[in-house]
């Protein structure tokens, strides 16, 4: 047994692994930038269309870059039929992994798959922002026994989403709902997925290959699972009331509430007054404010644990707006993977731009040397 | 811009992520071991089965647990007949991508799919050892417009496969030659793709899609995709005499020499041997004893850059076995794909076994705070 100790970097927590230009992360000030510019303009000034720009050439777009960026978006919102049939297969599953599965059945179609040039990425990365949605919605719509339905290309990426999803064109503040939440999920450092599909991007694999890491990265409960559970607990919760004696229960039994903390903040997540705000608005306009308020109760409960850095993240608001859409619960994290595509993509790209393969160690603390006993002597 | 500096760990060099009790190794030495029981003893006296067994369970199977582990490697050599057309109607991919599409597909049909105890994880893994064997020569065989053939019960992991993949029942000297193979390549501690395995498992993603991760992270040629480019580099050597002269040409160029170089060996890779002293046999056994000649020709042209810790890995040899086994170049990293699987499910085993977020920090070098200008005014 080896006896020399070493610093194990467990989590990889305060690793600084490379260098980046694709935001800005103060966690304790809860400041939040994409490529210099600070995600309130973002989320009340821009568009999912002009973020995506953003992030994939480094600034805003003119109009004619956005219009440019627009076509190529709408002219990927069909996937090869091949893919539908794929979609159709395996519909029995949960939805992010057959977002998973459909996305890497993708591969076997896209002429440009091994093309790990600048352009290449960025060309792809669009390409697959699109086709998520409608594979995402094509399977949503499969297992209800449905056809798909087409793209409307007079609709904006985030329109367009919920228009294939439902097949009645959303309303403008139920899109604007939408656009703001691909666009607050856009981009953020690296969190495990954009971290995981860096990691499968050293290895020179192809952006295919990174995505698909990335889809599956995000299922975990720890990451996009989040938005998920925080509504399956404001269901049991119930009514506001009940909110503070529920947060009592579960941490007393050392259970986690869902939706709070954050490896990063330690401040309020900069991501969630935006989303709390519409779903506050959304909610009162459907005549169902009791999501909210439950919510709000629940924030209220935990007030004692931002002494110690434990406040809401951008997943606790998320979901009721998803909810508050008619949107199946398990379909909440594929919305967030539709949102991370752009940053995904970022990330492969910066890490392409000066790569190095990403290995870490591990420290072995097992037996030395052990006798190799033929399996006849064997206990 | 942030003018505090840090200290990255670009490609997580020398950092130690973790414990760990699967494998040893001594770069320096060029010593591994699986569990404690040196590479050099399993290769040569265990089987593929033992050691999946070895690696899943931590200890040498007797004959009862091998027969039970052997029992459920046979009971799952087939996929549902919707991964079957998922192959079809992919197989025009590479099959690495058309192996991670189909691996990706099974989670919809897999009951377990969501189990992640260790049993569960345990059993998956197994299972998932013998899909993607049959996965792969479901699809070998689709491309070629052939149906699959059905798995040889009587036959071990690697003969069968051999099996399936050409239709005939492989001689005893090319079935141990696969089966060593499988061994050489289940199991390497915190290389590239276990690693991004451990991320998506961190996230308490489930196994299905850590494996999926591992298998795409492997696709890259910095990673599992050397073997291909060494066999494709002895065919433009063509001749013993000319591999000095490809070598000084290439180097001379600041070109690679595939299969040389490891990020942690400094010393002979131990794996290389065993495939070298196979590979030298087949060659004589198939009376085509250039390959191995090119090969060593080539070892002897680099032998200048041992010095500098630049030796053969286990990539190097490999290749030329499949080559001599008839099995197409881009068959080569799915087959390392299929070695590893336990390896693969051994570390999301001990990821969740003390689970925390694998989560690093980037350092942001980029503009801060940007006015946000309305699309009208932007240049």
């Amino acid at each position: 047994m080896a006896t020399r100790s070493v610093e194990l970097k467990r989590g990889l927590k305060d690793v600084y692994l490379d260098r980046t230009q694709a935001s800005f992360i103060d966690g304790t000030e809860g400041k939040l930038l994409y490529r210099g510019y600070n995600i309130h303009d973002l989320a009340e000034k821009s568009t999912f269309e002009e973020v995506a720009y953003l992030l994939l050439y480094g600034s805003l777009p003119n109009q004619e870059q956005l219009d440019e960026l627009d076509a190529t978006l709408k002219s990927t919102r069909t996937i090869p039929e091949e893919v539908y049939r794929v979609i159709d297969l395996t519909k029995d599953g949960h939805p992010m992994d057959v977002l998973r599965t459909a996305v890497s059945a993708l591969a076997s179609f896209d002429p440009d798959v091994e093309d790990n040039t600048a352009d290449g990425v960025r060309r792809k990365g669009l390409r697959l922002t699109s086709q998520a949605a409608t594979i995402i919605c094509a399977h949503y719509r499969a297992r209800q026994g449905l056809p798909p339905i087409a793209p409307d290309q007079s609709l904006s990426h985030a329109a367009n989403f919920l228009y294939m999803m439902r097949g009645v064109v959303p309303d403008e503040d139920e899109a604007k709902l939408m656009d703001v939440d691909f666009i607050l999920h856009a981009e953020h450092g690296a969190n495990a997925s954009s971290f995981a599909s860096r990691v499968t991007a050293s290895t020179l694999a192809d952006l295919h290959a990174a995505i698909v890491t990335g889809i599956g990265t995000l299922k975990g409960p720890l990451h996009g699972g989040a938005a998920e559970s925080v509504m399956k607990m404001a269901e049991e919760i119930g009514d506001p009331a009940e909110a503070e004696a529920y947060a009592k229960r579960v941490l007393g039994g050392h259970g986690r509430i869902m939706g709070f903390g954050h490896r990063v903040y330690k401040a309020e997540d900069p991501r969630a007054q935006h989303l709390r705000d519409r779903s506050r608005s959304l909610g009162e306009k459907l005549g169902q404010p009791q999501w909210i308020q439950i919510l709000d109760a629940l924030v209220e409960a935990m007030a004692p644990y931002r002494a110690r850095g434990i406040h809401v993240n951008v997943d606790f608001f998320a979901g009721s707006i998803y909810y508050l859409m008619d949107i199946p619960e398990d379909l909440f994290i594929p919305i967030f993977a539709l949102g991370r595509i752009p940053g995904w993509t970022l990330q492969v790209l910066e890490q392409f731009e000066n790569n190095i393969l990403i290995r870490p160690l591990l420290w072995y603390e097992g037996p030395m040397d052990l006798e190799y006993v033929p399996i006849e002597a064997r206990a």
